[in-house]
């Protein structure tokens, strides 16, 4: 099963969270109009509000509440990588300018601020404290876990469990917001709600290790620029696993060269792709993806049987899939 | 009375808000515990809790809720604080580096949402949907009045109306939430909500023109840079006096020079300050300060005799003093 099919069985339902989104964000100020209309427009696969319908309706039975979910899901989404773009000064996301390249820094972090503010208040109106609950400590998080990665960056001293630590925070958390809240709305019981947690935790870690996967992949056609991971100085999967296959000093010359060497320069990212080629980070790295995408299939075993079920499954296999 | 009299009168209510603000904003993150304790140790007169606390004297009881009340204003003003810096890439604020400037801008920006996602967090606790309707709708205003200002400055045509539209969202906002919601939680009537809010709207005006008639003052030791305001274009009520006690070909050179000349040249500064000299934009603008500041008092009239209520005026005629 394809991502494509899986995305357009649900398309109704996305439309109608879409369209929440859109009503949610109406604003009389015309430059935050025009930067959300291009913002619609350039929307990615939505693979948020995707988990939050599918878990829902594996569950039991989507509502009003379950789109207010995916919609908040993906508003806080967009709220990060509107800020993303500003911390890490990017200049494409998604094959297009970022609001911050097109428009300006101030612009981006301001919409983002909006976003974020918007996604809170469709929440507050839902007056549900656990759906609340749910949502504010991922936000809590999303941030704690890019200053955490923004620490260690500057000490060149992440180690597998520190990286671990940041990808459960910036990405899981997220992901775990938007399926529970979603089953919890759906009526599901407790133990449902913590089995479609525990898939979405191991699921936005594979989706997070990709991601980073990709940055070591500059023939890939992904919509962002290879390479930006190690240009900022973060240490990923990847890199984490060469320097564990190397020896001693070769580990440190490794370290020393990217702790010496200015971000902006070419020799840094070619030489740093080259040392994870020659050390097998990437086919190791794909060897962890692979196993919590296994870990997210393992965690939907109680779930009964369903279309949906098998959708949840098929999406964490396509996350999880070898990319070479 | 002097402010600082006012602040001393409270400081142990004001320590219980500062307490309660530390408390919510641990972490297990290095990075964010340091900026943290950087920001504690340059908080500035905290006129926000001031007004939450010493609102909810002059009305009812304060309580646990209020102390949130207060701390929740302080923690949202933060967050938009870092977030402006990086948006008008502001080197000092309260005569110290800013975090964007010691630090990098992806800090400021981060640490920003972790205060604004720890503000909400701590609103989602006390369970009161009133209260999260005072502060969400203060952090959406905020972002579009900000938004509205860059609109605006882009192309050089805010109106004496634009002017108020956008500080009565980017100040006034704010500093209603901080007192509506303080009110309220100490047992106030509709009434005395109502007529604080006026307060406090008319309060967060007076208080945002000092500010940009500051910009204009060079000689005054703000802790600010002065001129930073024309250098990003932003055409505050100073200006926009001159510009209208002017003929209309000396506006048309005067627009044009702006829009053509360089943020970062002297000349900018330099002649546009001197052109609201001419014009007496400050005395216009300080006018205008006067008559919010009165109307702020006026709003206090129903509201029961008391110190309190005297440490509330004595801080609108604070706010409203003449400069020059």
């Amino acid at each position: 099963m394809e991502i494509n099919k899986i995305h357009d069985r649900i398309k109704g339902d996305l439309e109608k969270v879409n369209l929440l989104i859109k009503e949610s964000l109406a604003s009389d100020v015309e430059l935050l109009n025009t930067i959300n209309k291009y913002l619609f427009d350039l929307k990615g696969k939505q693979i948020r509000p995707m988990l939050s319908l599918i878990s829902a309706k594996a569950c039991g039975e989507p509502n009003d509440l379950t789109t207010a979910c995916a919609a908040v899901a993906e508003m806080i989404h967009t709220a990060t990588l509107l800020h993303d773009d500003v911390a890490d000064n990017s200049a494409q996301r998604r094959g297009a300018p970022t609001v911050q390249n097109l428009y300006n820094p101030a612009s981006s972090v301001l919409t983002g601020d909006y976003w974020l503010a918007k996604a809170l208040s469709l929440i507050v109106k839902q007056n549900n404290p656990a759906v609340m609950g749910y949502f504010t400590k991922a936000v809590e998080e999303l941030s704690e876990g890019e200053l955490f990665q923004i620490q260690k960056a500057s000490r060149m001293d992440t180690t597998e469990e520190d990286y671990y630590y940041i990808i459960s925070r910036k990405t899981s958390s997220l992901f775990v917001a938007s399926v529970a809240s979603a089953v919890y709305s759906s009526g599901a019981s407790e133990k449902q709600i913590s089995d479609l947690s525990r898939y979405a935790y191991h699921l936005g870690i594979a989706f997070q290790i990709r991601d980073d996967v990709f940055d070591y992949m500059p023939d890939l056609d992904t919509g962002k620029m290879a390479g930006t991971d190690i240009k900022e100085k973060k240490i990923t999967l990847p890199l984490i696993c060469a320097l564990k296959n190397c020896n001693t000093k070769e580990r440190e010359e490794m370290l020393r060269f990217i702790k010496e060497t200015d971000g902006d320069s070419n020799s840094l990212v070619f030489k740093t792709m080259e040392f994870v080629k020659r050390y097998s980070g990437i086919e190791c790295a794909q060897d962890a993806l692979g196993q919590h995408s296994r870990k997210a299939i393992e965690a939907l075993e109680s779930i009964k049987e369903s279309e949906f079920r098998r959708e949840l499954e098929a999406l964490a296999m396509y996350v999880g899939n070898r990319l070479v």
